[in-house]
């Protein structure tokens, strides 16, 4: 490993995928002065041009082997399902003590694809920034994404204590609060916080295209008397939530059971004009969302002009 | 009736309830010069308090029989529930001519409930505003609410042309685009695009509040990944989504079940590591928000500074 300028927390991160998550954290690390350079890897060349463009990273490559080897630092940012084949594309090409770390939603699963290719002379130090928006690709990233925002690390066996505290400076200084818990206890939290919403609010905005009775164009209309709400985050990339979804699938699975229940518990009360169940279950609600404000987590991360330019 | 004044579309107007809906009425009659006076009554003397003291309406009064006979206009602003009492307690004190129109979310069942009133000297235009938030009671109204809105009317027999546009100006007067259908049309329409989104966000919410292998502060603390989209609707008032939900019982049960059947299929889905089918339906749905976006319908009613003061 090429040794860090003392001015910076790394001295090249190479950045393997650069969409939402990938072209943000780029730009945070060099807003930030995280590390000296950054090299970016994309697949698509349409994906490279924008990077080029846009000067997400110091340097763009067209093989994800290029250059790695010069990197103290490399961050997989790249849907879930792809991560075996780069854990066996990049393991013969990365340098001694070299820190690996990714972004991904779901933990267990990955852990278990990088369980090959342990005793290397690598560090996978798994972590996940909680944040994003339902955009995708290098247009939309910003810096400023993972501001206030938490990032779970989620440390395995033989982790180097040095470096989980390197990946936990990197994302105290893209401005996140950084929490530390079990990959078991990251896919639990995550399945009923954000998988399970993500599930049903694509399943809803499924169900409303498919019925008969209503046409399309009223579904529009009249979207903002509660519907709308669903469809921000049914437009998140499909790709990565498909990947995300089947990565926690005993979690996942558990907690749609307990949806299901609860659903047909307040289906059967609607039948049978059982309105003090209701009222119960709606003023239970209510009080969460207090409890949401209070905590600060009511509010989207701050635009900062996006919209407009991409720094 | 009392003849209108000229200059305004009504004269006085009595308003039936002052929460959320009944007080946005009052202030955007008030701002938007629709009738001459109105009339607020209040069934609780806390929310009469506060409409005295921020000027809601001009008149407050303590009975609903007071000063009902000088209305040309009545409005009912309250819980469907709450409908059969009030046009048995009022049928008998309103003046010839006099029109009665509400804001109730759902239609046939309210309009069943008129029935035995039907006949009577006054004319009832049912009407529903499609706006509102998840704020409730007298403090939360404002005068803008209605502005850039959809507010259907669901005429019934015998009612006559004339007044149906006057309830027509009156709304459109208020800011809000009209559409007329009948009223089962729109609870099949409400069903799918309102009535369904407030139940499952209550069930998610529910759901997540009970899980006990994740603590209620975990799923505050990471609600920005997905949960706290659902939590905003799921903390609107317990009442009034009680009685919609249960007044629209035939249309409801029907989209819970396509729900259900969809949710099963994704379910198996993930269970049997069906990518494809996930990805087809995850693709789809995104394709709506883009729509939903075109159409206008994407942003919240503006606030100009409603938080700060009441107009």
């Amino acid at each position: 490993m090429p040794k860090a300028n003392k001015k910076y927390l790394f001295n090249k991160v190479f950045i393997i995928g650069l969409g939402l998550i990938g072209s943000s954290i780029a730009l945070s690390i060099k807003k930030n002065h995280i590390a000296k350079e950054t090299i970016g890897f994309a697949k698509t060349p349409k994906t490279r041009v924008i990077a080029k463009k846009k000067k997400i990273v110091d340097s763009v490559v067209n093989s994800i082997t290029t250059r790695l080897s010069e990197a103290d630092l490399i961050i997989i940012c790249t849907p879930l399902s792809t991560y075996n084949k780069i854990f066996k594309s990049i393991s013969p090409f990365i340098a001694k003590n070299t820190i690996v770390t990714d972004v991904g939603s779901a933990k267990t699963q990955s852990i278990s694809d990088f369980k090959k290719y342990e005793g290397k002379d690598f560090d996978f130090i798994p972590a996940h920034p909680v944040a994003g928006t339902e955009q995708s690709g290098p247009n939309s990233g910003f810096s400023e994404l993972f501001v206030n925002r938490w990032c779970i690390i989620t440390p395995i066996k033989n982790n180097k204590k040095k470096n989980i505290n390197l990946v936990k400076k990197l994302w105290i200084m893209a401005g996140s609060n950084v929490e530390v818990m079990s990959p078991q206890r990251h896919d639990q939290v995550m399945a009923i916080t954000s998988h399970l919403p993500h599930l049903i609010a694509y399943n809803i905005v499924s169900t409303a295209a498919d019925i008969e009775t209503v046409t399309k164009s009223d579904v529009i209309k009249y979207s903002a008397s509660g519907f709308r709400d669903f469809t921000r985050i049914a437009s998140s990339d499909p790709t990565m939530w498909r990947d995300v979804l089947l990565s926690n699938k005993e979690s996942l699975l558990e907690v749609i059971s307990r949806f299901s229940e609860d659903l047909s518990m307040l289906q059967k009360a609607i039948r049978w004009n059982d309105g003090d169940t209701l009222f119960k279950i709606f003023s239970k609600t209510r009080k969460i969302r207090n409890k949401i404000i209070k905590a600060g987590q009511d509010i989207n991360a701050p635009d900062f002009g996006r919209s407009k330019k991409t720094k």
